[in-house]
């Protein structure tokens, strides 16, 4: 059914488009007298994840409030109207960049049901690889969808299945579900952290005195003021009662944890703190790497505005070229303009991306980006570069090719669109029209989180984006899609 | 749970507030090109039945397509930007006056699932009144509700019944079902129109050429430009296919009919046709009746705008006392205002009905009203007379005394508001400080529709609201409070 | 310059749209604790005489304060935030219906200057016929016009007088200005009441205890609760200080009054009394006038709503034939609907104005309107009675035929347009397509009024419209279409 | 007169607030067919210049067009429909930080007037210091006001100018006028751009083909493709007709120039070039200067982003100290949100500017920021680091102390507000809770722009807000308040 909600802007933010794009962050606090300012804050740290759409959910004791938006944190929960609509000690929220399920109101989390143990909400970030086979199921009993959103599925397995208790119906919910998800649900007992048995997405847990935070990432607790106490481990569930007391179980067995790796070059922010390392020092590392890998013979080292940064440092650092702000980024970016007819070659790309020619003129450049994608905007970055007058312009990536699409919850091109599913390096320099391309190499970039490299049979981290081995199976797929698995082995503790 | 939706204007209309209140006109075709456009206009053609919300659904042959707004049809569906977003040869609609559910956008109907067995909208005028029970079987279930409307029980019920077809299915959750529904509803295979073994609320059938219309009166035929068929028969159930064929069946058997007499008082439009009688001749009989059954000696007769009008027609006819419009009607209402703190005595009354001073002035005076709720209004109509100089107020109501709560889709105030349940008639003339105060009587209610008066075995009306006697059961009251039940027997055809 | 403002609704709302239309009504009040509440419920009173736009400007002792929207003064004055935006114990308001000056905010009333001699806001009912020759002046002069529209004239004479006092500028201001104004105008020391020499438009004053109220017709004074003093003479300016007082003077001399005669067949609300006469007794007599000179031979008599119904009550109290309404209006209105492609005939009509055609079937019937200006309307309603089934139409029209436009405030079409500067009544019937058609004579008129008939040398009214006899120059018309004058003599007191 | 206009979001943006602003950027294009297009571009490569509102005023050859907006350029002009709404070749736009003149959109510029000599539109850079003088003459003289801007008095002085041409009337007003101003104009001839005497503001002018381009700064010529030309010369007067035919005068004489050397310390972007000199080689030579004047021993050097950002990369070269990026900024800035009132110190802060707390533990940081205003934020920015476990925190400042106010059109607090005029550097430093706080010197700051030093007797840039040193009267200020001037002596060339 093709709803038609009373008309939404579209908020189109062009920010970077030729990226991967995390889908969503999460937020729940319990314990504090205003719940739901924590995590209006706690949300707006994880704007990065999500820009299209906002909601947050909160329980006094009594009822469940929601509310939710379309747009940034600050548009719709900065006011204290919108605060006085939310009262209570437990709140959860969730950013969503839209994926599966369109775009509609209804689609924002976190999603709520009033089911025969009370009312349950769940806010999730991952993607659920066999949904569209169990909501098949599902109707098929009698279930009615609200929503397109692969999480509501979740929620009908636990409304429909035949255990008495709340916790135990989730686990029998979730032992149905593949693929990748961290979840932050609310039930009148109090709330649920959980997290897929391969920890494909992050999910850390904070503090603040008695009060509870669980967020994807560190920096939502620095800006509340909580202290990070640990990770959500893989495989576990961690439930927190009203009174603040914490339990936790396993309840998905233990296999090897497989966490994306791709948060460390570009999702999560550099001041996060993601599996014990620092972001911004990770990426520095990746620098350091490509710079021992991929020396290029130049002048100035040159970021791509800011998620190139801080690879650019480690770059410049490791192979003694001093760093420079050759592009400068706008922070107005808003729409898309109409572009004027009459010239203004790039006009779309200059006005967030605009060359500093007078650092550029007649130099010898390196450019570090994080990834390249469709390599349409590395195209046009480097002609601004040769346009302001770059001597020559190599090109660095602080990732290997991204040659295979995501199903855990990232935003991918259909893999057809990916520029290093379409050709070799060398191929890609010429399309970017750079005087040399480089990508660091995958065991470096596991060299760069801190390890001896990529061990093939049993690796650490979920790479298929680089390497197509897939940690899961995809059901929704169908057979003749599947790609190459790289099922995790049960863990021996 | 408390489901902030984004802020919607709540749409005050202080539209003659102290009156019973219809809570839902529907409508719905099947055939034709532009099948949303004709159900806009049948849908303004009944906005007096609901001014709340409005929403409509259509279907294009595969998929359904549905726009729902808070606020009048005009407000919503008269752009070509809203039509385009309804393609299709069959739509329905609903305009609703907030009733049970609250008020957010969800409960704005029509309803629509995806069931196993398709797609599935329903518009529904009435009240279930075992909703309460039904739903809380359903949720034990398994059932996550969406909306807090009792419609979407029937949804439910559609959703888990056992039986294959659709149809079969409908009839199954119909038969679980008490209380009053006029139902329009949607499949892929058609249009499914169908009305309570009783028939308490309206619903009429007519065409155009091969296309296939049903509302809630008739006018909404007129303003299409459709011809009247027959009425929907209290009890019956007619598909039409979207081939246009007609079947109709009659599954719950054959009981005596009970439609709702104070739709002839006031509900519809004068220019409907009820039952097989003019809305507005009843309305004039029934001033006829009054004038016999208690003529006031004056000299003249004034409506109070305009509902009293075709009533006080007849009284003027009958009585030969002039009619004149004492009281004049602003058409722009709009919002309460608010109100400054010096002086202006009952200026909101005023702003919407104002005294035409210089016919009033020294004249006795018999005022005509179609019904007394809670009587604030009626006092502040006859005090507004007095301040215009009338020399005697006469009130003659063109209805019995309103002593009982409506449980069929009507928003009454609860009993312990209805001034006629709080006090005898010379106790309500006081209160409205007219100088004499009269009903018509149950019996000249009845002949002003065509019969003898009423059969106390059989009456042939639902009229629960002047006698008590309800026609069903009640379910959801609990069994403590049971009113007096005046079941039907089953008519011998 | 196209002042392109922010998006407002254009609010098309199409109530009768084929009729002469006033553009203006004014109201004002000082004393009072909450001037600005009590001018919005004035104004609302006043809404019939502009529904496009409403402004309303206070004064608190120090500073002026003003608001202004797009719309219904429901829609824009109705909150207690916008109530507090207009503080103070004088105020004064206005409603436009959109002519001179385009439809931006910029041009709706009062409007405001800071002039050498302090703050000054006026309001406007009327049109000043040599408004372009007078600007054209002030251009060159240096003057910046920030509206189109007439009224800034005015304000940039009142600014660049010679004279030292507010008033005297005033004054001399207005004796360059020809045409019809009533205004209501603010300064630091109160308020200024005044109307043109021949009191072309209406103004009336109220009082409620120590406040003084100046409005366009007394329901205005009704709806606050506030006694008629009298109405503000021709060619009179009234002064009330701040602190009460109240002085009057007439600077134009005293040339007999030309007060416009269609207020009394259409523009004023049936209860407002006007040169002291009831409109709603006046229209009655209309009614009779109509039946005496044109009766038809008939069976019912049917108003066109609502403002043919006091005179159809006029005509059937007169001619004996029963009055019934056979039209039954919708007071859902709004916008105009995107008309079906498959039939529905007039639809656009009906939703506005339905026949009841249980009433009209199989009659003759008298339709009563109170005029005909393009005569598309009518065309229309003449239909629809035949599609009901009516037997006869006979239309009579309570005023002369209207072949002329105005120029004094009245949003008339070209004179090619109105039907009856094209064709003979025996043309117009058959336009129309009505079996008959008849006008009340212009002799009829003023006997309806309270006079013998209309003086030809000396007539009572502007009857312009109808005789096409100005009572002033009309100098931005161009010497060559000056259209034939009916100057006013002096009065000889 | 206080002019409530209809709502409007007040976009209150908070980025980086404890920093003096720059109160507009200008643009102007002539020549290209859709010149609307292309000032949307260029306005929003200025928009650092002003967030609050933006105007837009083009013409087509017969008439001008205007469309203005609350908030972001992107949020106004990025649309096809608003730009639909500005036909021609020749358009000029304002983008505004609120000063002088409240915020209205009344007050939004290009301000625009019909004068006799026909349609004139001026957008305004800079503040006249003796407006309220002159405005009050012009309002003894009739002249009505329709904005409170100090922009609206040069429109005035035009209009009642008596020399007969545009252009003599421009220089006639112009002359009566004190203070700063870069101005953009247009007639129905073409386009005039001029730069006050001393050209304290900047204006450059660039070109693409026959298309003429004056803009605030050359990053908005970078942005649309234009290459750069020169700057307008300070008391120079560009006109470029529409025909393209340029002329230039300098209708003022020929004094010292004396621009604002703040462009180079922050209001800039530093992809700009300004007096010849690269914004960012600049601000990294006042880096160098600063780590030459005030080395401090530590571990890394952080800069406050993005502002400080080349100053920390100069520093960091000359003293050999490690760049890194200790503190990370939010993209999502946006309205301040509600403090939950449990702990979160400096949340407010904190969601903006996050330490990196991985890289700041345990380290001695230099911090280098562009100023400081009030301290208020270089407090919480220490704290800040301290929370994150700095083991020293010494500030730097890339330019001398704020002392003094500013009166030539950039916003600052009043000099009781400015911490550098409460107090002397320690005390500054024990303030902010610095280690050590030092600023670069006055003659450092001018070696950074390539001159020798400051030139006591006739420094070659105006400096006032460090020195008190105004180059102008400043009338309006009352004699009592004049400040020192420093009033330029006339060149001799």
């Amino acid at each position: 059914m093709n709803h038609s909600e009373p008309l939404f802007d579209a908020a189109p933010w062009d920010v970077d488009a030729d990226k991967l794009r995390e889908e969503c962050g999460i937020f729940g606090v319990i314990g504090p007298r205003d719940a739901a300012a924590i995590t209006a804050l706690g949300l707006h740290a994880l704007q990065h994840r999500g820009q299209e759409a906002v909601g947050i959910t909160s329980f006094d004791g009594h009822e469940f409030y929601s509310r939710r938006g379309i747009g940034h944190v600050a548009q719709n929960f900065s006011s204290a109207e919108a605060l006085a609509e939310l009262p209570g000690i437990m709140a959860a929220g969730h950013v969503r960049y839209s994926t599966t399920g369109g775009s509609g109101l209804r689609n924002v989390q976190p999603l709520f049901a009033d089911l025969a143990t009370g009312g349950f909400a769940i806010a999730h970030n991952g993607n659920i690889s066999n949904a569209m086979h169990l909501k098949r199921d599902l109707v098929q009993k009698g279930a009615i969808f609200q929503s397109t959103s692969d999480t509501e599925v979740i929620i009908h397995l636990v409304a429909t299945s035949r255990y008495p208790t709340l916790l135990d119906r989730f686990i029998d919910a979730l032992r149905l579900v593949e693929g990748a998800y961290s979840l932050i649900c609310m039930t009148p007992e109090g709330m649920i952290a959980c997290r897929d048995p391969l920890g494909i997405r992050p999910l850390v847990m904070g503090r603040i005195g008695d009060t509870y935070v669980f967020a994807s990432e560190t920096v939502a607790l620095d800006v509340i003021g909580a202290e990070f106490v640990r990770e959500v481990e893989p495989g576990e569930l961690i439930e927190v009662s009203l009174d603040g007391k914490l339990s936790t179980t396993r309840p998905f067995g233990n296999p090897a944890a497989r966490p994306c790796i791709f948060e460390h070059v570009y999702f999560s922010r550099p001041d996060s703190v993601m599996g014990g390392e620092s972001v911004y020092e990770v990426r520095k590392a990746i620098g350091r790497e490509l710079a021992r890998e991929a020396l290029a013979e130049a002048d100035i080292v040159i970021p791509v505005p800011d998620s190139g940064v801080p690879a650019a440092l480690g770059y410049a650092q490791e192979s003694g070229i001093p760093f420079e702000l050759g592009i400068i980024r706008s922070h107005y970016v808003g729409r898309t303009f109409i572009q004027p007819s009459d010239g203004a070659r790039n006009a779309d790309v200059k006005r967030k991306h605009n060359a500093n020619r007078a650092i550029v003129q007649g130099k010898r450049i390196v450019l570090i980006d994080d990834s390249i994608v469709r390599g349409t905007t590395s195209l046009k970055i480097v002609q601004m570069m040769r346009d302001a007058g770059a001597a020559e312009v190599h090109m660095r990536i602080a990732s290997p090719p991204t040659e295979h699409s995501c199903f855990y919850g990232v935003d991918t091109p259909e893999r057809s669109k990916l520029l290093a599913a379409r050709m070799d390096v060398q191929a890609m320099a010429e399309f970017i029209q750079a005087d040399s391309l480089a990508f660091v190499s995958i065991d470096g970039l596991y060299r760069a989180v801190g390890l001896q490299g990529r061990e093939a049979k049993c690796p650490k981290f979920c790479d298929a984006c680089f390497t197509g081995e897939y940690p899961t199976r995809l059901t929704d797929l169908g057979e003749r899609d599947q790609p190459q698995l790289s099922l995790p082995v049960e863990k021996v503790a």
